[in-house]
């Protein structure tokens, strides 16, 4: 049975600007037969974290940028449709890391089966994925938010903030979210117990934020997007607040990202000093396959489990509108974490 | 015997530049005589420690700035002239933090007397003092600098400096420090076994710096002047580079304290973020009376001893020299931790 694999790769390398979809490009190529000690996989779903673009503009990277013509990078779950490996059998569901296309071939090294007793294989890409990962370092293992505390962070439904926020309630905090629409913000405060969420689209945005951090000051702050939340935060921070930084996209509407110079540090700096504050830079794949990696699967199986945790993703169809997908991301139209399904 | 209390007070306050002469201004009061359970001291030393600027300006305080009129704040040693006190007499050396005056009145509470295991009194407020704790905490508290890192900081020999660069070099760390003369450098190499002090104002100095940087990277780095350093050492700081921020001076030269708004925290955040970095904003004074406090001064008093640390002190006579002295220290003009001697 021949077999054509799509896959997405880069063909584009913007220096600023929100994703669009010149920067991909569709190509189709036969799947090869997997040989002895192979193995076959069908990708069922996808993963957009937002630290991705960072790959391709390589203005943000976390390690050197994809190269053009590469399959875009993305974490993967998929079933195994033929298996020449003694670990693996037909039919299994397996994650891994195999970017956005329809096949993979490999020799099986790259790939852990799902947990079976997971309620969705989505889970692997999301709460246990490399955005509720960072969420539960930041706020468990770098910020270890304390009982009565104020856990501030933006984009409150996205991938690391769900997770963020979810955490700080089950630590006793005072949990302050930061959203793009009345209906997610909804949402966060009544399924997920969220203290407040504010809409930033709302026009008293701003005096509602300003009320919400005076009413008890900012000790801890989760940053998964740009650094706007910081300015507003920061007169409000107390002292030896911290801020946990977590694969923040590259700044890519920033002056620095368009080619200016206008790089004022001091005032940040100064801030950081005389606030005595604490700011951590976090990259959850770094601590993947670590002891904490294992803790972190634990317990976030049994907040699952226990329905302390509850995993919001926003699922798309389809391979081919991944690149639209993770524009979505980044102009705040997903409900959850994005995620694409490929097949069934 | 009736006495005058010279005593300089905060007479103008500026919002920006370094520190002026007519930002003080001299009064002359006479001395109240002590009454029972009262102590007067007479002033012999007076620590210049930049932090106080920004007491002053009140744009970089870490508390309310002071109060025109008021007594400038800094830390002291003196003689005891009259003591009504039984913990105390007459000649006793005492230190506290009774400002730029020539006597002090008080019930005692504010006073602890000098350590006679000292080389020198003025060990208070230089090794001792809030510079040297500062320096102490940075880099053996917050950064806990390895064998082997590489530690870099600015003005090498300035109060901060100079004791994190020998700690440093205690722990087998290579230590890049960075001063304004050529003097300065040879003295921190010869004579504090930094292994390198590059000169700031040299005709070759980034080629230098981005020289030494590019060595082995940068593990860590102590800020205790402007953010300047941050940005050259920020192409060569590795993953989970560590960088302290002691005490900061107001960034009186940026935009935000001319009032302008360029504030880019964007790319600093990102940077943060990609790579890995922690960043700790410290004040040296919160941490004075605490079980750290305790374990500094046996810490640094047995090194002291031991000729490990070895304070380096630039003195400069008359109270009336305490504002030029601080301008001094701005301008890179103190060879060592600026100390003004009031009388004998």
């Amino acid at each position: 049975m021949s077999r054509t694999n799509r896959c997405i790769v880069v063909a584009h390398r913007p220096r600023y600007g929100v994703p669009t979809r010149d920067m991909f490009k569709m190509q189709f190529v036969a799947v090869s037969e997997p040989r002895d000690g192979q193995v076959l996989v069908r990708t069922t779903l996808l993963a957009i974290d937002p630290y991705l673009y960072g790959r391709v503009t390589g203005i943000s990277q976390h390690s050197d940028p994809l190269p053009l013509g590469s399959v875009m990078e993305g974490t993967t779950v998929g079933r195994v449709e033929v298996s020449n490996h003694p670990k693996f059998m037909a039919g299994d569901l397996v994650h891994g890391a195999w970017g956005w296309q329809d096949y993979h071939v490999t020799d099986g090294n790259d790939l852990t089966v799902v947990d079976p007793e997971l309620a969705r294989p989505s889970y692997e890409l999301s709460a246990l994925g490399l955005s509720g990962f960072a969420g539960y370092i930041a706020v468990n293992e770098l910020l270890q938010v304390k009982p009565g505390e104020t856990l501030a962070f933006g984009a409150a439904l996205g991938g690391v903030g769900q997770i963020a926020g979810q955490i700080g309630k089950l630590r006793g905090a005072r949990v302050v979210g930061i959203s793009g629409s009345a209906d997610k913000c909804r949402y966060a405060e009544e399924q997920l117990g969220f203290d407040v969420c504010l809409n930033r689209k709302a026009s008293d945005f701003s005096e509602r934020l300003e009320a919400e951090f005076s009413k008890s000051g900012v000790d801890c702050i989760v940053m998964a997007v740009g650094p706007g939340g910081l300015q507003a935060a920061m007169p409000h921070f107390r002292h030896y607040a911290r801020i946990a930084v977590c694969g923040l996209i590259g700044s890519y509407s920033s002056a620095s990202a368009k080619g200016g110079k206008d790089q004022d540090w001091g005032t940040l700096v100064q801030e950081v000093s005389r606030r005595r504050l604490r700011m951590f830079g976090v990259v959850a794949k770094d601590m993947r396959g670590t002891p904490l990696d294992d803790q972190f699967r634990r317990d976030m199986k049994q907040w699952m489990q226990e329905g302390k945790i509850k995993p919001v993703e926003h699922f798309v169809e389809g391979l081919e509108n991944a690149p639209d997908t993770m524009r979505g991301v980044f102009e705040g139209k997903n409900f959850g974490k994005a995620i694409v399904k490929i097949s069934d």
